[in-house]
C-alpha cells in the first residue's frame, strides 16, 4: 500500500529530526567553546550562560529523542530508515553527554577562580578543546552529508586526542609536584582535560554511527586507545 | 481488533525486556563491587575480569535497547506501555554508563599499583562504593516493583553521596599537599571518587524513570546538588 502522501510526510518527519540533530550539535559545539573560555578566564557569568544553555540543549535533545521514538511507533521504519532513527538516538545521547561535559568544564571556572593560571597547561587545554571541537563538527558534518570517509577521519584522530590528554596529565602533575599551592587547580584542570578527552570519545561515537548508518555495520569496537596515564616513578622526598 | 494471542505475545516481549534490564542491573552492581576491590587492592586480574564483564554488559544492553526499539516499531505501544519502553531505554543507558564507570575504576588498579595506599581515603571510598551500590540496587528494585516510594528514597540519598564526594575530595587534597609522592595516587583516587559520585547520579536517574513510569511525570529536574569542591584558601609556601 504505497501512498506518496504518507511517504512524503515520513520524509518530512525524518528531515525535521535531522535538522534537530544539527541544531543540538551546534549547541554542543557552542557550549564547548564558551565553557573552555569561561574556565580558563575564570568567567563565572559565561559559565552561568553555559549552564542555562545546557538546559535548552537537554530539552531539545529529549524532545528530539521522543519525536524519534514516536516516529518509530507510528511508521514502523525498516532497513535504512530504521538505521537512521537508531543512529539518531545514539547521536543524540552522545551530544547530550557533550553538553554535560561542557557544562562541567564551565563550572570549574568557579573552583579555579582564586587560583593562578598554569599558563603552559592553559594553552594546551585550549588547543585540545579546539581539536575536539573540530572532531565534533566533523562528525556532525559527516552525519549530515552521510560521509563515511570524513567519519573515519574523525575516528582516526581520537588517538591524537588521547595523546594530548596523556601529555596534559603529565604536565599538570609537574605543576602539582613543584608547589602544593598548585594542587587544587591542578586537580580541577585534570578533570577539564578528562572531560575534553571524553568529548573526543563522543565525537568518535557519532562518527561510528555515521558509518553504521551508511554501511549497516558498526566499525570494529576495539579502536586503539592510548590513555596511558601511568605514574612516573616517585621521586625521593 | 483485540486478540488475546497478540496481547499475551506483547506481554511476553515486555516481560523479557524487564528481565534483561534486571540482568544488566545485576551485572552493573557486580562490576562496581569487583571494580572497587580491584582498585583498592591493586588487583589487575580482577580488573581484567571487570573489563571483560563490561563487554558482556554492553552487548546485552545494546541487544535489549534494539529489542525495545523493534518492539516499538512492531507494536506501536501507547500510554503506559509506551512509558515502559521509554523508561527502559533510559534505564539501559544509565546502566551502561554505570558499567563504564566501574570499568574505569577497575582500570585505575594498574595506575595505582606502585603507590602506597592512602588508608583513610581507601576506607571512605569503599564506604561510598557500597552506598552507591545500594542506591543502584534500590533503584532497580523500585523499577521491578514499580515502587515510587523506594524511588524517591534513592533520589533523596543522592545528596549524601555528593557530601561523601566532597569529603573525599578534601581528604585526598590533604594527602597530596602533605607529600608530593602522594600526588599521582591522589589524582587517580579523585577520579575514582568522581566515578562513584556519577554512579550515584545514574542510580538517581533510574529512580526518576521509575517515577515517570508509574506517574507519567518526571520528578522536578532541579534536585539539590552539593558538589561543593571549592578549593581551600591556598596556604603560604
Amino acid at each position: 500500500m504505497s501512498d506518496k502522501h504518507i511517504v512524503s510526510g515520513f520524509d518530512r518527519d525524518l528531515a525535521a529530526i535531522e535538522t534537530s540533530v544539527a541544531q543540538i550539535g551546534a549547541m554542543a559545539r557552542d557550549a564547548l567553546r564558551d565553557a573552555i573560555t569561561a574556565c580558563l578566564e575564570r568567567d563565572r557569568d559565561l559559565a552561568a550562560q553555559v549552564k542555562t544553555g545546557d538546559h535548552a540543549l537537554d530539552r531539545l535533545e529529549a524532545d528530539t529523542r521522543l519525536a524519534t521514538i514516536k516516529l518509530i511507533a507510528l511508521r514502523a521504519p525498516s532497513a535504512v530508515d530504521l538505521r537512521f532513527v537508531l543512529a539518531v538516538l545514539e547521536i543524540c545521547a552522545h551530544l547530550e553527554r557533550c553538553g554535560d561535559y561542557a557544562k562541567n568544564i564551565a563550572k570549574r571556572s568557579t573552583e579555579l577562580g582564586p587560583h593562578a593560571q598554569l599558563a603552559g597547561t592553559d594553552r594546551a587545554l585550549l588547543r585540545m578543546s579546539q581539536s575536539v571541537g573540530q572532531m565534533l563538527g566533523d562528525a556532525l558534518a559527516a552525519f549530515l552529508d552521510r560521509d563515511v570517509d570524513k567519519a573515519r577521519a574523525v575516528i582516526a584522530s581520537d588517538l591524537e586526542t588521547d595523546h594530548s590528554y596523556n601529555s596534559l596529565f603529565r604536565g599538570l602533575l609537574t605543576y602539582m609536584m613543584e608547589d602544593p599551592r598548585n594542587i587544587t587547580a591542578g586537580m580541577h584542570l585534570h578533570f577539564v582535560a578528562k572531560h575534553l578527552e571524553r568529548i573526543g570519545d563522543r565525537a568518535t561515537g557519532i562518527a561510528e554511527q555515521v558509518i553504521y548508518l551508511v554501511t549497516g555495520e558498526l566499525p570494529d569496537d576495539d579502536r586503539p586507545k592510548a590513555d596511558l596515564t601511568t605514574p612516573p616513578a616517585p621521586s625521593a622526598g
